[in-house]
């Protein structure tokens, strides 16, 4: 079997957003990467098989295209979402989908979360920013693909770094989290959920709409992040 | 004793709308129904009875008038609801009440659930409809049946598919949702829960009106029901 | 020692009220009271002890003007609105006061709790009523015994039953409910609690002021207590 | 090793905070100080510790200026908000940081939480205090250690006394909570998170904006904590 420490890893991954109550039924799906070695290989949830009798073996493995190259089972159909990041996003190595309250009310809602506080701050740079609706020509050309593309675009036209910025809202739709690692995009998946469950309550208690002042983001986000971390038990790197 | 399959997938479906809290007390009940053979026989909770101490042997057996074919105890008050619409809706297999938090808050509001996200248009063919209230006559003429009759005249009048749209809310009640058997109607009220919750929060953060485009509403039903669904490891049936 | 039987309802009463996460910390109590023979007796749940480690023994037995009968502790603080309610409501036979999520915040807006469907309806006839503020005089003669002098005067001026509301909310304070036992009056301030937080929800979603129509909140109100109720296994008394 | 009693007392601190689910991720901290004998010591927990595998052994000592006396980790990040409480308020023995929900929600619109019912009043006298933002220079001259200096001069220039206001929000970032040892602290950061869930949702009721009269805050809080007080088993000091 190929794979193996990447299948444990997004294995747990898939275990963990259930057991964090991240993803109600099947609502969510977890990938991993290896990119080291020839071409690159994706290891991801089957579709719509329960977590609590999801085994390593279950995983399907295919390839950037999305070409399955091991494993019996259909892939999560959210697969060419996970791909399309992979291509694009170089930097990260597990990417969740979940449909998580309050991240998806406010993907519903069609609003980027604001930075209103050091909790956000800590992990991510600037607002969670939501993409655009996708367009009816995007739906017909392959609803999961676009999905991928309104991301990217999203990104690419924000100037945002997927390493600063370690998730998406998909407006109409739920949110997308990644990291080095399946464990960390769980991690982000999670922050992202409480955050966004922190904001939806100050915003309904009229917090300021412009957020904390840019000098206390920044230096949040530096101080777990930059060269200078003074965070956690590791070096400052 | 008659029934014992049938009867042991609604004493399931009974103790599973408690173990995943859409029935906090008894405001709740499960019921199912056999249309082979002759007669149709529904199976049903008795009325008031702990879904903790609950057999399969204290389910009533009604045929579709509501008579007790088997059975010691009063069948739940709501039967004549589930009688009409199984009278009414042969595509049915399954109904479950329940008084599950956030879907009674919008019955309770008189308001349809828009379709704000995919989540929604993944189960549900358009917005959750609400139904009228029920007039004083229709109260007097026998509050359960009349019940019923807001449901189906809802489905008539709207032109909506019993299969389309698995659940309803009761203006100033609460919900009913349905499925082709006893479990797949649990799931339903369980999503019906869960989209509610989804759209209460969207709705408090300002989402849009008209919810998502139609395009986009039409592609998820359709991914997951419709001749060419790609979702989960069934084929495309 | 004093009403074993009733010790141990109260006791349990007290154990059930921080079992359903209704008095978080020690912010809750029950009592009971025994009417028969010469002069009635009231258990009442001792002062700041832990639910956990509280004992039938611990209870403290008072007459109805609050002097301790038996007992080695020092009986809730909240005892003379017990004993008031207890001398003026004599169809009552067990009180729960909690200070539960949103029931209280009703009470500490200074809202009544609007009957918008037919949970509230089955349990409370009309709705839930909401005291005066004390007065600085009512405050400085004896918080507590005043807190019961505003709950009877809002129930005579209002010509409501305690039958037929069991429970109230203290404007700026929390919930007292009461029932013919101690566990009824659990069962009151449990579903109190439950129409709080549905009646929350709808009035966020915009419900309508007006509440359900009279003739359905008559309907299901009789449904569960008038002569010829049908709900439940028990016969129509 | 040094403080084996105030150590195990902040290592109580601190896994009781993560099980009341106060400090969801590793969002939260709790430390305590020995004034007794010479110089006064500080425990806090390391920074980025899991608490579930916190021993009494992984806490650091440090003196009143957060030099380390004794430990192999690294202090809390939040170090010198907790020494410079433990300076200017020289009546508290234990310091709790969380990100707790609601509390959060209220920091971070930059509101104090008024003074809405009793619950509020039996702990807090007036309403829980919010700081001023940190400005760009507070936050350049050391972010953690300004967070103190904001919190101190809130409680100056407000005539606050810690022992009756036993927390504050810090505006944009989260809550600190102290009291008399560790073991109260916690019960402090609790009750805050409590009644700013129960303020929450009354002011999403449309509470009056004054709160509840002062001469019923005073009686409250005067009844647990004045020389007359009443409440729980002790005697009246």
């Amino acid at each position: 079997m190929l794979l193996e420490s990447l299948r444990q890893q997004v294995l747990e991954a898939n275990q963990e957003i259930a057991r964090r109550g991240l993803a109600p039924h099947t609502f969510g799906n977890a990938s991993g990467i290896e990119r080291s070695g020839g071409d690159a290989l994706v290891a991801i949830k089957p579709s719509g098989v329960d977590y609590a009798t999801l085994s390593a073996a279950d995983l399907v493995v295919t390839d950037l295209e999305g070409r399955v190259v091991e494993g019996a089972l259909r892939p999560s159909s959210d697969l060419d979402t996970h791909t399309l990041l992979y291509r694009e996003f170089p930097e990260i190595g597990g990417i969740v989908h979940t449909h998580s309250e309050f991240a998806t009310a406010w993907a519903q809602a069609g609003r980027e979360i604001p930075c209103l506080g050091t909790t956000h701050a800590d992990y991510f740079h600037g607002p969670v920013p939501v993409t655009e609706p996708l367009t009816a020509e995007e739906v017909r050309d392959g609803y999961v693909r676009s999905t991928g593309a309104v991301i990217v675009r999203r990104f690419r036209e924000g100037g945002l770094s997927p390493a600063a910025v370690p998730g998406v809202l998909v407006a109409g739709h739920a949110p997308f989290a990644w990291g080095r690692t399946p464990a960390e995009a769980v991690e982000h998946a999670d922050v992202l959920e409480y955050i966004a469950r922190l904001a939806y309550r100050s915003v309904l208690l009229a917090a300021p709409e412009g957020g904390i002042p840019a000098y206390v983001r920044e230096h949040h986000y530096l101080r777990k992040h930059g060269p200078k971390a003074t965070y956690g038990q590791g070096g400052g790197t």
